[in-house]
Formats: C-alpha cells, structure tokens, sequence
C-alpha cells in the first residue's frame, strides 16, 4: 500500500489550509512508503532553510514509523538514540514529521511540515495526515 | 522578481495535464528564482529515479537562464563545457528543464520534468513554462 | 527584493573595518535573498575553519531571517530545535550571523563573519549588516 | 608564499573591469596556495550555476598548477586523465582557472571566473591573473 498523489495532494491542501487558518507560512512535504518525495508545496514568503527540514521531517517520520518528536526525545544527550540525526543523510528529530496511514491503519507515507514553532508545524501535519 | 506558490501550482497543473495527455508518468518540479524548490509532485507510477533529476533539471535551467538541452549540447566530450555536470552538487543537462519568465520577460524561476523520453519530458515543461 | 554587489561590498569594507579595529582577522561572507554566496573575503592569517563557517552562518541567517545566535538558543539539549544543524548541508547556530534588509526593511541577504570570539564575530557581523 | 587578500582584491578588482570591458556578468573566485577561497564576488546578475563553477575552477587550477583547460584536454575520453573531475568533490576543467605566480614566479594562488563563453571567462581570468 502506497500513497497516492492524489491522496497526497489532499494532505497539502489541509496542511495549507491550516497553515493559513492560524497564520503561518509553511513548507509541506509528503512522501511515500518508500520514504520518496510525492509532493511538496513552499507557501510565499516561508522560510527557505524549512524547505529542507520539512523533506527531512516527512522522511524521519517514515524512516522509523512515528512523530518525528517521539524520536527527539530519545536522541536527547544520554537517550538511547543519541544524535541518531547523523544517518540517512541528516534526520530532523523535532515534531513536525507524522507517518500517514490508511482506512486500514497502514502506514502509506508521511507528511513533514516546518516553517513556524514546533507546536504550529506539528498541528498543521496533523491536519495535513489526517485529512484521508 | 519572484514565482509565487499560485504560479508555480499553475505550472504544475499544466505540465500534469500535458503528461496525461500524452500518456506518460512523470516528476515535475518548479524552482524560484534564487533556484530553491518552490512546488513539486511524483505522478503515480513515475520512475523513483526521476525525482532527483526533475528538481536539478529545474535547478540547471535557472542556474544558466536555459533550457537544461543546451547546456548539454556544450557539455559533450570535446564541447567547451565539457563534464560541467560536476559542479553545483550536480547538473542534469538533457532537455526538460526550461526557464520560467513573467509577463515582463523577467525570468522567475524554472520547471524540471522528468520520467518519459527527453522529448516528451521537453514537452511536458513547456507546457508547464508557457502556463503563466 | 535582492542584495546588490555594490552592497554587498560595502558590507564586506565596514566589517573588514571593524574587524581590525578591534585587532581580530575574520572570514567575511555575504549572501542574497536566495542565500547564495554575492561577496567573501578572508583576512590575512584568519582561520582556514572559519571560511567555511562564515559562509554557513550567512546562509543559516538568511535561511530562518534571523541572527544565528537566536537559532543556537532553540536548537540545545532539550530544546525545541535540538539538532537542526543537520538540516540544509550544515548549519552554523552560534553568534555571528545576521539578517541584512534594505531601507523598507525587506530581507535582502545576510551576513556571516567567523574567526574570533563569537561576541567579535557577531560585533563585526553587526558592523557589516548596519553599513548600508 | 601565499597571496594576500590585498593581492586577491587587486586580481578580483582587475577581473571586474575586463568583465564590464567586454559587457560580461562574472563570477569571481580567488584561492590561496591551499586552494582555500580567499576572495569572491558575483556581479549582478550573473549567472547563479557560475558561483560553484568560478570557485572549482580556481582550485583545479590550483590542484594541478596549470590553467583548467589543459585539465580538460586531457579529460576527455581516451585521455589519460579520462573523468578526473570525479576527485576532489568535482573538478571544473574547461577554460577559466589560471595559477596565480608572484614576482619570483612561484605559485602564490588561483583564480577561477565563470559568467560567459570559455573563452571570455579565460580573458577575464587572464586580466585577474596578470594584475599582480
């Protein structure tokens, strides 16, 4: 099972929406099971370092199947994952990132969004991954 | 002068219709002016491979204000620009990627099309590039 | 709305200035609106490290639209941007980086100095950013 | 021996004049004997591609202490040096990187310029090179 652009198109659009209900400028990234980019959107105006740590952000979430937050918290100084950040080419472990799932509770991608706080950038893929 | 989100996802809706039209699959990314990616998508069952190269086609279109097949036609062996493909993180430098300019002729950006023949991938940006 | 050559030099000429006023040689680095490089110098007997350093503390400045400083306090242990750093090819997050805007206030660039302590190399980073 | 930022700023100065002579937007790169950037400026509206490559050039010229065009000569296929520019995180080996000597002849540096054609880039080079 594998997200569909269309599927992902529709994450985007949620993540915009909220992105623009609460006042932010964002950059959106979905991926695929294959942890591939399927879409991604740069609202105007966003910060362009975000660009990278969105992309970052959907293919952590991927990567190990969680928020990218629950990640963070183990790659704390002394966690048991500490500075897992270093593999997969640079992993982005604050939230953000959440894996996308179907009707069946299977993961088919991952939506990462960065641009604002990490709680605004955690509820807009929220909204953005739960919108299948 | 800058592209906008709203001009880009005008390119990309273009540039989809055309790959449909023709029957192909395809990636298509659009690049502002500072060649930072502003809007993509991977059409389903577009070549994984094709990601990467429709982001540095769109990259090498604006990093030369020309189409991505005219920088390759000077890179062959013997051409002056020989092997110019190893610089900027690397270049893709086979037709599908094409400047983006405004009403004013001012170039805003450019669109990168990957995933069929070079001839189709030339379309299919055009179609993207001549959208605004 | 992008920084000039012009500008850019007259950055690199008040901050060359500062830097030895207060006896420090320094690697000077200024980039534009899409964080590419415009202007760099590197003072006689500056560190070798510290080029690269200045250029990523440009980047990094103009990346989030803010002093590098800032980012350094949210990306600690336990902070809400712990290990950023790994995003975007490298980031540099302490002192020394800094945002450059034009008389409307508009982002333009942004400048990054490196080779001294970072209270001297945001001091002539702040001489570089209030030249214009 | 090592060039000077005072030596690389009168190479860069010199290199700017010949590129408005013959109306021509540069990038301009300067290395040390370490092949370490010493100076850089890209003049307006230059093309962004150029930055990376006016850099590479001026460290092939100084990794091999010869202009970057002999380096392609013998790059091509069935040369001897066939697809060198794979060493050293990418090698730029058309015209436009001279070795930089001091009065005694000894090779104190670099210079790389990209912006046009090889040839006009080779010219500007030459200008900066001989400014000394």
């Amino acid at each position: 099972m594998n997200i569909t652009l269309a599927q992902a198109e529709k994450l985007v659009a949620a993540a915009k929406e909220k992105a623009t209900a609460i006042d932010t400028k964002m950059n959106i990234a979905v991926v695929d099971a294959g942890a591939n980019l399927v879409a991604f959107v740069r609202m105007d105006g966003a910060w362009l370092g975000s660009l990278d740590i969105s992309i970052k952000k959907a293919k952590t979430a991927r990567f190990f199947d969680m928020n990218t937050g629950i990640v963070g918290e183990l790659s704390q100084p002394g966690g048991s994952l500490y500075n897992i950040e270093h593999s997969n080419g640079g992993l982005i472990t604050f939230p953000g990132g959440i894996p996308v799932k179907n009707a069946d509770g299977e993961i088919i991608g991952a939506i990462g969004v960065s641009g604002s706080s990490v709680e605004n950038d955690h509820a807009v893929a929220g909204a953005g991954a739960s919108a299948l």
